[in-house]
């Protein structure tokens, strides 16, 4: 008797009390494991609105067993993610545009794979090319080596497989989906912080939002640093696209982006030699602390927004790689408790938060795809709300060296 | 057709001449690989005994891929142990009690996600859990860089997927199950050290025995270490619990040990900030060159036991990791031709062994749950006969310093 | 449903236009992924020729998930590769003798159990077992810590899994049979160098050869490096075997070798504490750019043999490592762009090549298995007619220290 398939019939299917059907795709716990599976409103007897939720198990090369879920609705976004890459975002499709880019990485490695203390801590980039990775939650920020270790580029969530995956589907109309999963960074003496990440989406809209839940299950307290690395290139980026968000004052990371401070705002095409300049802000938000930060293109009809709370994520990153499409053209939209540098010095800045023995704490975030000239006035307007009078403040100088 | 259907056809059963019958679950040698697996007693027309052996292939998180056996013995022990992680034995329950302990680390995780120098060579702690861990053989102890490489934590043959894998169940009554192991240690210019590692249990007893046979392939002379990193807990361990051990001395393992050399009889509860102490002792055998040490409840009437012989283990650690039960409440009791110090203080010390070309050499312990007073009683005579008059040397000075 | 199964189906059958018939077995970007598989020249109607080509996934200890391909020709050799270890040949039988070796590492180990970095940069190690294993691409050579970074043993190109995997079988005869894989090694900000190597035999020959082609994909020049260490034994390397090739000069590579320069031309028996000896060579070619190296036994009547392009692979490393024949008694016949200096003293003496963007580079080798008198002689004879009245220059001084 095939074993795999003995296994697929344990896939359990969980009726919650009369608002939604779950699914549980993989649990360590249960002993449940899912592979190629899928779903779709037809089945589920759905009839105002067309979707599906796949599971796929990937092969070849770096990704051997690494899983995708593709979240496919006919009239709105197709939401690809990795449950072997830590719940990581590969790619938002529709609309006629899309949110994430194009990376030399092609394949999406299987963590086995993958060293992350290799090349002197940067082996993240060996799997980098996601839409958006958690960089967290242990630690993230540039490479250091401290207090005898070395804490590696951005952490190691998103190079984490998913402990345990539930796909939900809401019985009423407008069927939201959710999709759950449990990101554990679970070593004796170390640390233990789980995540249980949540995306919500309701077929056919233009956004997507994260629900994510971190636990400190230790009883000690830990630090926790977190920052959501969010992507976007074409159709979006471009010679003449623009950078938004309200904020009291932008300064460069390091010396090199000095030089890019006076046109933070705009962004170059594919350029040889250009490399990154990133830049960090101190973003402003409304009376429920809500901000946004958005890339819009040239003609102001396409975008991406990312709507967060500034009380859990208070800082925001502006990563510009506007260099060739080859080497990945690409800007990341970077909300999260750091800046990227090493956590020896988001230390010494005060920015690492902690969490107490059984404490959570949630970050939410909104993402938008945004499709029309209309949608993006919208944005822009909610922005210079919040900006309000309040005057940007230049800072020429790095607030740190690395 | 289905490959893992048809690999499973080849899974090999041998019947050993007139005594056994002989499974071969996985060979990499003869391209046989056991999925999901499982004998009974009743299918073997076995009547004077209740029991099952079962293979299973764990999923989720970091445990995709990990293979566990269980024996099961219906009036006896349910021993759990993993091939995919060296042999280990994640826990033993029966007769209302438990050989094993709470790590925060709960899944059977897979070497291929450990990189074991991560953290400064203690990635072995991701995957800790075991109620037995073989450190060893290569090299053991707290990690160190050394003659330019990094000797990290315990060694790799914790963390090593078994090369062939077979069950043997006796034919005549009592049933004597074995499960045969080889963990390979080979690299080509530094090592082939190969253990056979063999588990042995009667169905119905509270007792099981090792014997391990660690051979040297190479050419050459090869130093070798090993520490049977074996660990309780609740119910045994508790505030008030004893351990008990035959020795000539004990001395503290760093500074930190000192404060509690005194009590090194006795145990505390789950203690807030207690972290961890760690022993050395000398301990004294029989005539045979057998001793035994154990843990032992309040009450008298639940322990842990482990005889083995002092030619092979001269050495033993005792480990109280008496932090709070969320951090794994956990006391470990070591025998091994090791301390715990780092490979560099053991080979100026001369505890390192070393094994001739083509030479092998055996360790033999026993492992018994204590399940009543007079079971604890009878370990604690045995003890005490062993000790007679000699005075323990309680040496406050720790013998290295890390 | 069987989800293997369901993929099996995937394997995708491309006629090629009248000349060949084309599997494809692993592809990432088709999703494709055959597990076991195998066809035969009887399958395909052929009669004029008898063969088979298998692939099969291996299980047990490191070897968990490996695959490997055999072709199989029944009046000539027997070519065993794995894809996923960077398509290196593991061995080539037939005609009585073979092309290989015995290493202590017996399994096929699948990449995911090893950490390049490990034990100082020589990871890689715990892996070498092959008749050939590229070195290369983004690097090679012995391990060094330079610009922030270990460059480990040898590159990774030897340690990735293949990421597109072809079969080509010729509709005529004599029906060369062509195996293609793709290596990548892709990483963000680091290299974006893929390799299509390509074996390509014809049924009942005691030669095949490699056509592999580099290409930078990326948008900046970028260094390489390759060796193609081929490595053989018995019944070829025995006491008095020799070593033949055309060559202006020839040094030790260290100090240990220069007690070996005398007698370059001849190997030793397998030698308890004889270790290595490497030395470096400038090859000499025809004006073709072609030239030959091979070792040969005592008798005359077997060998191996390699002949390349001095525009492609100018350099020539020969590695004696008679030690016994469990330590691993293989010599090493390594062509290549670069010596095995670490990187550092490589670039320091200008052997480190650079592609430019969308370059490509062809690397073209023919293996020939000699076992005849006649074959030997014929080789012997084109490598004096190369050397001829070229005086051997044997300097007696390293050229570099490590």
């Amino acid at each position: 008797m095939n074993k795999r398939a003995a296994l697929t019939v344990l896939a359990v299917m969980i009726s919650a009390p009369a608002v939604a059907k779950t699914w549980v795709l993989t649990s360590a716990e249960l002993a449940v494991d899912q592979g190629n599976w899928k779903i779709s409103s037809d089945e589920l007897k759905i009839q105002d609105s067309a979707f599906s939720i796949e599971q796929k198990v990937l092969h070849g090369g770096k990704q051997e067993g690494s899983k995708i879920i593709v979240i496919h609705s006919q009239s709105g976004l197709t939401i690809t993610l990795s449950p072997t890459r830590g719940m990581n975002l590969l790619r938002v499709e529709g609309f006629g545009s899309r949110m994430g880019w194009d990376s030399p990485v092609k394949e999406v490695v299987n963590p086995a794979f993958i060293n992350l203390e290799s090349r002197n801590g940067v082996g993240w980039l060996e799997g980098f090319n996601e839409m958006m990775v958690r960089c967290g939650y242990e630690w993230t920020g540039h490479p250091v080596t401290a207090d005898g270790q070395i804490y590696t580029l951005h952490g190691k969530a998103g190079n984490t497989p998913v402990s345990r995956l539930e796909v939900d589907v809401a019985d009423a109309a407008p069927h939201e989906i959710r999709i759950r999963g449990l990101i554990k960074e679970s070593t004796f003496k170390k640390a233990d912080l789980q995540t249980l990440t949540e995306l919500r989406y309701v077929p056919g809209s233009n956004s997507f939002s994260l629900h994510d839940v971190l636990t400190n299950h230790a009883d000690y307290p830990h630090d926790y640093q977190i920052i959501y690395h969010s992507n976007f290139s074409t159709p979006i980026l471009e010679e003449g696209a623009r950078f938004l968000a309200p904020m009291s004052g932008i300064s460069p990371f390091n010396d090199y982006a000095k030089a890019g401070l006076k046109t933070w705002q705009t962004y170059a095409g594919p350029t040889k030699g250009f490399d990154e300049m990133v830049f960090n802000i101190s973003p402003l938000s409304d009376a429920n602390h809500q901000t946004l930060a958005a890339v819009i293109n040239k003609a102001g009809d396409k975008g991406a927004a990312i709507q967060f709370d500034t009380r859990q994520l208070p800082v925001l990153t502006l990563w510009k790689n506007t260099d060739t499409l080859k080497q990945g053209y690409v800007t990341g939209i970077e909300p999260g408790t750091s800046y990227a540098y090493p956590v020896t010095i988001e230390r010494e800045q005060k920015r690492v938060k902690q969490l107490q023995p059984g404490a959570s704490t949630a970050f939410d975030l909104t993402y938008t795809l945004l499709h029309s000239r209309d949608q993006v006035t919208g944005v822009r307007n909610r922005i210079e709300k919040i900006q309000g009078e309040t005057k940007v403040d230049e800072i020429t100088t790095p607030m740190a060296k690395e």
